[in-house]
C-alpha cells in the first residue's frame, strides 16, 4: 500500500492558500453558470478562474495534464446518491483527493423573457436535476421532463433556440449568464439539497484541522469479508462517514468498497487502521486525506 | 418488526407456478421492446402479457392496485450501480419482492432502413444505456450520445420521426417492434453486463430452494454503528451479497442501508439475525424473502 502521495509536507491552512491567489485555474464540468461552477467559487473565491468541461473524465485529464490547477468532482448528492463515473475516475487516475465542499443545490425554473410558468410545458435539464424536483412535477403535471446533459447547457438551448413552452431547471447564476427570466425559484423537494465535491489535484496539499480520508478497498470472497475490513475502524473508534459499493466493471457481481472516514492517513491510529485494512483487503487505494468541510456535517457510522 | 408479510404459505416451485399462466400481467418500466420486458419474458415465459408504465412508481402503484399481477423493478446493473429510485419505491411501498432475475443486457444501435453506421451522428437512448456504452462511444466520436426517457422509447421515435443521421441504442427486440435495421450489435463495455431486477407483487409467495431476503435498515449516529448491524450477520456465518447506502431524503447526509442476504427471514439463523438487528438498527423493514437466481452467480461479501 503506497501512502506516499498523500504525504503531507508542511501544515498550512489550505483555505488561506487557495482563496485570492489568481493563478489557479479549476475545472468544472457543464456550461459556465452549472451548479458545479458555483461550487468552485464557493471554495476558492469568487473571483476564481474556471474552465467549462464536458464530461467527467475531462477534467480529470485536465488536471493530470496540468491544464488547470483543481478538478470539481461531484460525488454525491444528499437526495439522489452517489455520482457514480466520478468513484470510478478517482480510481483510474492517480490524482489526491484534496478537499471537499459541501455546496447547497438550489434549482429555478427559468425561461425566455415574457414566458409564465402557466405557458411552459417542457422543462429541460440534467437528469439529476430533475429527478431532485420530483415533488414540482407532480405538482405540475402539464410539464414534461425533459432529459439534457447539463443544467446550464439545458438554459443555454432554451435562451438561442425559438422553442415557444420551454423552460430549463437550473441554478439562479444561470439567469443572468443567459439573459433569462427566473420563472420559480426553490423547486427541490428537499431543502436540504446538498451536492458534496471533491476537490482533486496532480498533488497532495498540506492543511491544518480535522481530516477526512477517502480509501477505496475490494473484498475477498468470502462470508464476513466486510465486517472484517470495517472492524479496523470500528476497533480503533475511528467513525466512517460514508460507504458506498460500485460493482467492478470488470467481474460482474463483484464490489469496490469506497468510505470515507473521519481521520488522517498520516495520524498513528489512521496508518494502523489502513495496515490493518491492507492484510484483509486484496486491493486498497487511498484516495487523498483532506480537511472536513463542515458546511452540513456528515452523519457518522 | 414485522416479518408476517413474507411468511411462506407453503412450499411449490414458483417458476412452475408462473410459467404459462394465463392470467399474469407484469408491469414494466418504458415502451414495448424495452429490456425490461424482455426481462419479464425471461422470468415469466415469452407468452405473458406485459403493460407499459412511464415511471417506476406507476409499476408500484399499479402492482398495489391489483392492476397487474407482478411488476418488475430494475435495482442494479453490473456496469453502472445501483437505479436508486427503486429503491426508494420499495421502502414507501408495502410491497414484497417475490423474485429476482438477472437478465444479461446487449445494447445494438437501431436505425431507420437504408441508415449506415458511417451517417449516423446522433444516438438516442436512456442514460444508463449510453453509460454502458462508453468505448463505443469514445471510439466513434462523431456519434454524439443524446439522452431520452427509455431505449425502447427511443426507437420508437426515431422510427417515427423525420430525423436523418439518427439511431437509437437499444435491445435487438425493439428492431423488429418498430422496424429497425439493427446496425451493429453488443455495444456494451463489457459482456458480463447484467441488470438485476427485483419482481414486486401484492403478497409474499411459497417457493422452494435456496433463498435470499432483502432488509433496508437505519443506523444510530454513532462510530461503529454499521460495524455492529453488519456483526448480526457474521456471526451468524450469514453471507451478505450486496449492500448499499442511500440517503435519506429528508435528513441530509444520513442514510439508509440496504443489504441481500443469502438466507431466509423465516429460518432459525434468519429469524435471529434480524430479531438482534432490530434491537441495534433504530429503523429496519424486511423487504421479502425469494428464490435466488443463479443465472450469474453474486459475489459473497
Amino acid at each position: 500500500m503506497d501512502l506516499s502521495m498523500n504525504n503531507p509536507v508542511s501544515k498550512t491552512e489550505t483555505s488561506t492558500m487557495r482563496n485570492g491567489r489568481s493563478d489557479i485555474l479549476v475545472a468544472f464540468q457543464g456550461d459556465h453558470g452549472a451548479h458545479s461552477e458555483a461550487a468552485a467559487k464557493t471554495a476558492f473565491g469568487a473571483e476564481v478562474k474556471t474552465m467549462p468541461c464536458e464530461t467527467f473524465a475531462e477534467i480529470f485529464e485536465a488536471v493530470s495534464s496540468g491544464k488547470v490547477t483543481y478538478g470539481m468532482a461531484p460525488i454525491e448528492n444528499s437526495l439522489v446518491g452517489s455520482i457514480h463515473q466520478n468513484y470510478d475516475l478517482l480510481l483510474e487516475w492517480q490524482l489526491p483527493v484534496v478537499g471537499e465542499v459541501n455546496y447547497r443545490v438550489s434549482h429555478a425554473l427559468l425561461a425566455r423573457k415574457g414566458s409564465t410558468v402557466e405557458s411552459i410545458n417542457k422543462v429541460y435539464s440534467h437528469p439529476v436535476a430533475l429527478e431532485q424536483c420530483r415533488e414540482f412535477f407532480k405538482a405540475h403535471p402539464k410539464m414534461k421532463p425533459i432529459l439534457w446533459n447539463d443544467t446550464a447547457g439545458a438554459v443555454k438551448m432554451v435562451a438561442e433556440s425559438s422553442l415557444v413552452n420551454a423552460a430549463a431547471l437550473a441554478g439562479v447564476s444561470a439567469a443572468e449568464i443567459y439573459g433569462m427570466e427566473i420563472l420559480k425559484e426553490h423547486l427541490e423537494d428537499q431543502p436540504t439539497n446538498f451536492t458534496r465535491f471533491l476537490i482533486i489535484a496532480r498533488e497532495p496539499e498540506p492543511f491544518e484541522g480535522e481530516s477526512k480520508t477517502s480509501v477505496v478497498f475490494s473484498l475477498k470472497n468470502e462470508p464476513g469479508a466486510l465486517f472484517k475490513c470495517l472492524s479496523v475502524f470500528a476497533l480503533r473508534d475511528i467513525s466512517l462517514t460514508k460507504i458506498e459499493s460500485r460493482p467492478m466493471r470488470q467481474a460482474g457481481w463483484q464490489y469496490y468498497f469506497y468510505i470515507d472516514f473521519a481521520d488522517s492517513a498520516h495520524s498513528e491510529r489512521g496508518v494502523k487502521a489502513l495496515d490493518h485494512l491492507a492484510e484483509i483487503a486484496p486491493f486498497i487505494k487511498v484516495l487523498g486525506t483532506y480537511p472536513t468541510d463542515k458546511t452540513f456535517a456528515n452523519h457518522e457510522h
